[in-house]
């Protein structure tokens, strides 16, 4: 068998000097690489956020680190333009934005006026947004130093690509995993939005996990399919031994 | 001698999985601890910040673990007022701002026009933006789920308290040693900027270093006093030596 596992959370610069970091240990990429490697998988190729814990060191398994969305992005069409996987467990907390303009109040609001002159008694639609938003990004790069002393810093973020929407693109016959983290919800909400994950992104099963259970030694998660829940489990080793356990099969049926 | 350092870099929360981070690997307050320990320090309070490298285990070194400014400024609060010390050398990279909103840019462009409806043919100056991001406010909370769909997430930041103007508030009789990273600029302007910065904060001395003379193995620096270049240095190990030699020297004079 043979996969690809990604792990930890991506993060985006803001700068030469501040980034923004998607929260995530690594650790359950360490204990799907465990679970796969006792799975007798011949080779796991293994994308890893930066800041991530490693997996075991093993000549079965290959890093491929990475730091940001756009990096994940690379590596993962390589991959999967020269490998063929039995699956792929995308574990990795892959930031849905990323920074497009940092600019200082001031800088800002001159933007807004300057376009507010032009258009008088016009409301701010989408498009103004985004003309606004072009001119403001004129102006920004010649003020990086202005900016420690702005009363508030203006950071507008734009969506990444979404990666995972590529992996059944390039390759309609591997199994794929996701993972769905939501916060604070109830467990039906849970399991909804992770089957409409599941839909939109064409996974064969989705981890559907939310961080109020997630805890020092605890980590609770439902897998689902497209029709039902598959497992449930309570630690990283158990997610990993359901996720590793469901592949195995399904690998061995095809 | 006792000293306190501060190492690594804080992150500030976005959200529950996410956080904007300042970059600091902590490696130059492992060397400074290595020199203060050779320095016969008695004591070293070490505010260590998540993610940084850990300081040799040492009877003499407590850590003290923080993550954002807020808990950086409480601790540092609390040891200030409880214990004296010889010196701060406050080598942790701090962020100047931190998360105020997180908007979708439906809901900011909406508080924009709610703010523009009531008063046509204005500008939008300073207090009229801290006006609307107050309204704006009052909508983000019940949006959190919306946000990943939306094309721009808008992210406003404050300033944060500024934590090195604490030190010689707390204890004027302390030496306190800051830093000042700058990127890119001519050796003139570090030094100029880092006077600034020492005057402001009323710093006995400034390590001023630029970030493209920082790589694996090598990390360029100058100390400053209110009136000279004190040393310069090449690498941590050295700006180390160099900064406890400093306050070695005028702990034993005073």
């Amino acid at each position: 068998m043979r996969i690809l596992i990604t792990a930890g959370g991506t993060s985006e610069a803001i700068d030469q000097v501040r980034s923004i970091t998607n929260h995530s240990s690594g650790q359950l990429g360490v204990a799907l690489a465990k679970a796969a490697l006792a799975q007798r998988t011949t080779q796991i190729d293994y994308l890893i956020a930066k800041g991530a814990v490693m997996p075991p060191q093993d000549p079965r398994i290959r890093l491929h680190p990475i730091e940001n969305t756009a990096q994940l992005g690379a590596t993962m069409a390589e991959l999967l333009d020269s490998n063929t996987y039995d699956a792929v467990i995308h574990a990795m907390a892959v930031s849905d934005f990323t920074p497009a303009i940092s600019s200082s109040q001031e800088n800002f609001l001159a933007g807004l006026n300057r376009w507010l002159t032009a258009h008088p008694d016009t409301a701010i639609d989408r498009p103004a947004f985004n003309d606004i938003l072009a001119d403001i990004a004129t102006y920004t790069v010649a003020e990086t130093k202005l900016s420690s002393k702005t009363e508030h810093l203006v950071l507008v973020l734009k969506q990444t690509e979404k990666i995972i929407g590529m992996i059944k693109r390039k390759q309609p016959q591997t199994l794929l995993i996701g993972f769905k983290l939501l916060v604070a919800v109830s467990e039906s909400e849970l399991l909804q939005v992770a089957h409409e994950n599941l839909i939109k992104n064409h996974a064969d099963y989705v981890l559907a996990n939310d961080l109020t259970a997630i805890a020092e030694g605890r980590h609770h998660g439902y897998l689902i399919d497209s029709t039902k829940i598959v497992g449930e489990a309570d630690t990283k080793a158990d997610i990993a031994q359901l996720i590793l356990d469901t592949v195995a099969k399904k690998v061995r049926q095809a």
